[in-house]
């Protein structure tokens, strides 16, 4: 049990009233770190978008929507503290790091500081570009940040490019990206933010050359769209807004990025602090709730400014233990969503997997409270 | 005018009845080249699954889809004479391209053969893998093929790639990459095949070590998805399917894959081989219209089997009149809607822009004819 007041309530009901209530969808949703919940405002867009494209050709449609697409980039430039002519859109998080290393035509064999946290596809996308991953490690033995050596090992080994994963896939620890990517900008090393769990739950105004993210977690925006904020003057010479245009990709999901728009327009008026700072206690409340429970221990610290929830099963559970209990809860009625997130997603630091919870804004102490007692009592 | 008649009546209704009529949507639609007309069963099942996923979660609705996903791999592979595991879902054909040169690893530097019809955005693909492209010219002087100094040329020059563009996107002249497909092959030498502008259109069937396109052409599915068809062996070390899980992205608008299998499940009992005679037959009776009508040039020859008709200027239009009147035809009531093809679309022969005019099945000799007549009448 939790003590945890959660702060900004009305955010609860603006996010409830935008969404079919899990009442009338059979299902539970903890999973906004894997998809959040379009709302039906974000689905009717894209469904209003694909009409139009039937009706009178998609390159006419995209004309028409053009500057609803733009009021997106506004609103993730002033996210991500850059300019609004600096946001790239992709289709996910990985295109756009694709897009930009191939940019970037950085050496094959230079090496990439990564953290250690760093997310398991990431690392296949440097290798495929023939660059080396080396693992930052600036904490020290109790787990906090130590900026002296991290310091210390950016001037004795200076990589080719700084690679930042704010938030891993495997747990819920937010890692001191402002601090280092300030760190590698002094000593003119390229530094790239991975956001895709950051957008929309941590505060994005980080300078770097690049903050990438995707539409589909915390800003419930649909699936196939992403973005990257380019900081001016980062690739293409001189080229307005850091070299966008040779981020974005030109052929695309024009529907999805009306819905990413749509989904901005629903977030900015929240307010993105107060949606984080509810987000975060949530996290708080999340792991207060689950935290022992059947023996299944968290791995965050119970007020990592985070939403992420991660549990590691008692002892004498296997991998496919835990994904048995993801599966287990998908067949409840109504549903408990969740993710098995495997070791594979953070194969720097994780040796094993975990059931990972994430919920949002409106989530009950009621719905925590269900998984605890599920947790109390499965077995595989 | 034109006394060609039309094969295959019940498609043009078959095609008809899947969509609203053009009295409905107010626009005559003759850019299916550029983006064909989306079916109301395409956009139904997008709209599904994009209310599924806000139901169930985005990746508890993927897994209820991947059967019906897989049905669109087999049609492909059908289309294409090969495996459905060698299919990889991308988001475009230009992503696909991008995924496969990361997966094969060219050295710098590289030449890679390519057509004189190329697509610019290729080519500007292939440089920034810092490949160098180089022109085939098979062709005689007479424009037609000449296999015997193709050879030659391949022979004297071997490329590290060949890169054939089937159908240019600035001209509807077919290219014979069957033929070059194989002389590529018999030699050694990687051979990809774009067929964007080929796939629902043209015999796709080549024997290529991957043939690439996208759904929202030809095929009438949604933009933002595009596709790879890999021969077995072709990358990844004996990986199956020729290594497609290295080109398919992980990440994804699965809504989108599941639109494309709806616009394959319409294709595929039209009978491909019909949809094609009557494409083909619909560019004759267009090319037929629009000759020669106010001084308009038709770039194809009359009989060439493709669906693609391009009008080049009466002398002295400038690029930007070819412009005006695209946007002059979108603005009547109804809309005829065309598109502007200008000169970067194919740089290696393009010397103007041209006014593309691609209808699909239900194309009707009155559509035709109201464009010949502005065609005779219009000026900038």
């Amino acid at each position: 049990m939790s003590a945890v007041q959660l702060p900004h309530p009305e955010l609860a009901a603006a996010y409830a009233a935008a969404r079919e209530s899990p009442g009338a969808t059979g299902a539970c949703h903890l999973d906004s770190a894997a998809a959040g919940r379009m709302s039906r405002a974000v689905r009717a867009a894209i469904r209003d978008h694909l009409d139009l494209e039937a009706r009178v050709g998609g390159y006419v449609a995209h004309e028409q929507v053009s500057e609803r697409i733009d009021g997106g980039r506004r609103a993730i430039a002033e996210l991500c503290g850059g300019q609004p002519d600096g946001v790239a859109f992709t289709e996910s998080a990985t295109a756009a790091l694709r897009a930009m290393l191939l940019a970037m035509r950085l050496p094959a064999g230079s090496k990439v500081a990564v953290l250690p946290c760093e997310f398991g596809p990431n690392l296949r996308e440097l290798r495929a570009f023939g660059l080396e991953p080396i693992t930052v490690h600036p904490f020290t033995e109790t787990g906090q940040l130590d900026l002296v050596s991290a310091a210390e090992q950016l001037d004795q080994y200076p990589p080719a490019l700084l690679h930042l994963c704010y938030l891993g896939s495997h747990r819920g620890i937010v890692q001191p990206v402002r601090e280092l990517a300030r760190m590698g900008r002094e000593r003119g090393i390229p530094v790239l933010v991975d956001a895709a769990q950051g957008f929309g739950h941590l505060d994005c105004c980080v300078d770097a050359d690049a903050i990438y993210g995707t539409s589909r977690k915390w800003l419930c925006g649909p699936r196939g769209v992403g973005f990257a904020m380019l900081r001016d003057g980062f690739l293409g010479d001189g080229l307005p807004g850091g070299g966008a245009v040779l981020v974005e990709s030109q052929e695309a999901y024009i529907a999805g990025r009306v819905g990413l728009a749509v989904a901005l327009e629903e977030h900015m008026p929240l307010g993105p602090q107060k949606v984080r700072e509810r987000l975060h206690a949530i996290g708080q409340l999340a792991r207060g709730f689950l935290a022992g429970r059947g023996g299944w221990r968290v791995v965050e610290p119970e007020a990592e400014p985070s939403a992420l929830t991660t549990l590691r099963p008692p002892s004498g559970f296997r991998d496919e233990d835990v994904a048995a209990l993801r599966k287990h809860l998908l067949g409840m009625s109504p549903a408990i969503v969740t993710t098995y997130a495997g070791p594979e997603r953070g194969p720097l630091e994780a040796t094993a997997g975990v059931l990972r919870v994430s919920p949002h804004l409106d989530v009950t102490a009621d719905a925590l409270e269900q998984l605890a007692g599920i947790l109390d009592t499965w077995r595989p």
